[in-house]
């Protein structure tokens, strides 16, 4: 099926596609026009590939991409060394990917001490605190309860530092390349809590991860028993090293640093723990400089992903722009576009099915003209939240804020088709 | 959400899990109880993984599995070594998989004549015979056009060959791997056929890819006007080189033969080209010898992954039953799961969202009384088509037959927990 846009009835796929002699598109490369036209019956010529064999089965039995895909890898953010590269981010090239799952080895990254290689045979999850039988578990025993899976969106809370000054040459991985998603599969965790018996005074969850870092947060209680999944799968297969492998705690919609990798220990308490990474970290500054703390969802948001900063288009025509939405509340109910900075906005089609807490894949049909032009888009989710412009942003929050920058993202198109970071 | 099984009320997942005190699942693997319950408020002692910082982000730049699942890969059916690895196939590892996504590395293959080394800026897309404007196509000219992405089922027709008798040491690697599922996106064939201008008289279309085998099938217009996408990317990524890099058709609940890699040509034509692999290859047997042709549609089929072939159950008590269904004519509707080889069956749980032409995972909750048992499921489609027995299936074909065996599949557990291939 073709995208369709409801509220486009001004352009047509044919008029966008097949103006003329129904060769816009096939006019877009010039090298390939210049070929000769095939002749309508005789074969053509054999290519290259088809005169010997290739490649056996198995060649690797782990596949792996195209070489000719080499670039397309996870980055460091604006290509950024940081201090260390054991506490720090990788991001998804978003600007490069369709649909709406990320494969395993394109997956972000956030490590606080660096990626442990866990033995799975030796990995132990202690439930303790305010439960009536504290329990130990191996991986083996958590495999044998029921599972679930379910396709999640996981984001960074630190995604997307547009609150200075945008970095005209960004990609789209610079700037939002810290989201990703995957079918999890795991068992419940309101299972495994309800196993070990939960207290009735028992309101917030403590989480800690195995890695260096002991990476620890707090969890309400009405989230470890809503939605919560202990995960030991991602994409059909077991969770990848930096993905939390051997097991993590996932909680849909939340911001990542949440989801505790390498899940070692859940201990059930009255109130939060006050972990270094919920004081000193994490927090959100609001604009009379207060700090609020456990800003777990991650309001909606949206990217384009297709004309985006690196990329340039070769000639005026149809152009199909595309892009990402997702929202930690909920389903995306609505993307708008604009292709004029903002002055009118259209109803982009979403790719179904669109999924609670999922990557929404949207896509609208728009011909460039050959001048300047901003491209943004806007995402509304199911709680009727849209989000809001930058400065919108800047007015519920401090400009110095470093978390849960959610705020439409613009693409700036050159005449020469060269498209670069507007913020 | 912990899966439900609205058929079984006999059950509840406290009598399943948390029988006594609670304590059935964790009592499940010997060593981990052996280990002292946690003190209920005193961190538990710090794993080695927390004493030494771990790996740093980007390694590598496109990640891989753990080295603890390096044993989870693609593998020759029953581990048999063919006359060639060029033209062979290579299974999917079903019986370690989760979810309905399969990861790209884990694909089943199927290759005539390897897999070609394609350069995506010199491969050419020819569109020709029974159209208004013959037209070549480059793979920048082919991603300008509208996108689709869907998540579908790929088979091999010859996947399952419970023909004879059933060799007792296969898994569902082995009996079943020739079936992955993957979120596709590409164009829709419509799309395309439309810029060329398909004549009135134009009945079917030959599809060529540009491997050495010039791997060549004849599709119905009607199907290449219906669903067909031209895949260039799939889960996220462009297609792998196994999978038809970088341009594959892509047939959705077709048998995967159809479904043509490595994609060079398309001529339209009055009548099916009948290629070798529609004459030697790829029909069906049926009961008076006869040889039909053109059998596309992948029929409703189901498989139980755990406890399935290889696996051994290690104590009496809960265990979670799960399986893929997937059907080429539309959406899985019901399955049922037996455990007492046929005499009754329960309807297992379906994991949402349940899509057309696409791999759905079934749940349901069972209690191992440390006999022998066997295990066997069921799908029903849209269409109402019910999965038949194999003895049902053996009147409808001849057994000497190779392709489209889509029998319920019986798996043997013994009274020492192996489970065995009971065909």
């Amino acid at each position: 099926m073709v995208p369709k846009n409801p509220n486009d009835s001004s352009i047509t796929r044919r008029t966008l596609i097949g103006a003329g002699a129904g060769l816009a598109v096939a006019h877009a490369a010039a090298p390939a026009r210049a070929q000769a036209t095939p002749d309508a019956n005789l074969p053509p010529a054999a290519p290259q590939w088809q005169k010997q064999s290739g490649a056996e089965v198995m060649s690797p039995p782990y596949g792996l991409p195209s070489p000719f895909e080499a670039k397309v890898v996870r980055r460091l953010r604006g290509g950024i060394e940081p201090a260390t590269r054991l506490a720090t981010t990788s991001c998804t090239p978003l600007q490069d990917l369709a649909g709406i799952i990320t494969p395993n080895g394109l997956h972000y990254e956030r490590h606080h001490a660096g990626v442990p290689a866990i033995d799975p045979d030796q990995h132990r999850l202690i439930v303790h605190g305010l439960v009536e039988r504290p329990m130990i578990f191996s991986l083996e025993e958590l495999t044998r309860f029921p599972s679930v899976s379910r396709i999640h969106f996981l984001e960074c809370s630190g995604n997307t530092q547009n609150w200075g000054a945008p970095k005209p040459e960004y990609t789209a991985q610079d700037t939002h390349g810290l989201v990703s998603c995957c079918e999890w599969t795991g068992v419940s965790l309101a299972t495994v809590l309800a196993e070990a018996g939960v207290r009735a005074e028992a309101k917030w969850l403590l989480a800690e991860g195995a890695d260096a870092a002991a990476m620890t947060r707090s969890i309400p209680i009405e989230k470890a028993l809503d939605d919560a999944i202990l995960a030991y799968a991602q994409n059909g297969e077991r969770l990848r090293p930096e993905q939390g492998y051997p097991l993590r705690l996932l909680l849909p919609g939340y911001e990542g640093n949440a989801s505790i990798k390498w899940l070692r220990r859940l201990k059930l308490g009255v109130a939060p723990f006050e972990t270094r990474e919920e004081t000193s970290k994490y927090t959100m500054v609001m604009p009379d400089r207060t700090i609020r703390q456990f800003n777990f969802i991650m309001e909606a948001k949206s990217v384009i992903t297709y004309p985006s900063g690196g990329h340039r288009l070769k000639q005026p025509g149809f152009c199909e722009i595309s892009g990402l939405a997702w929202s930690g509340a909920g389903k995306i109910v609505r993307v708008e576009v604009s292709t004029d900075d903002g002055l009118t906005w259209r109803d982009a089609a979403l790719q179904e099915p669109v999924l609670s807490k999922c990557l929404t894949r949207f896509r609208l049909p728009w011909r460039w003209e050959g001048g300047p032009a901003v491209l943004a888009s806007r995402a509304t989710d199911a709680t009727g939240y849209v989000q809001p412009s930058r400065d919108a942003l800047l007015k519920l929050r401090d400009g110095r804020s470093y978390y849960h920058y959610n705020a439409i993202q613009s693409w700036r198109v050159a005449s020469s088709g060269a498209v670069t970071n507007a913020g």
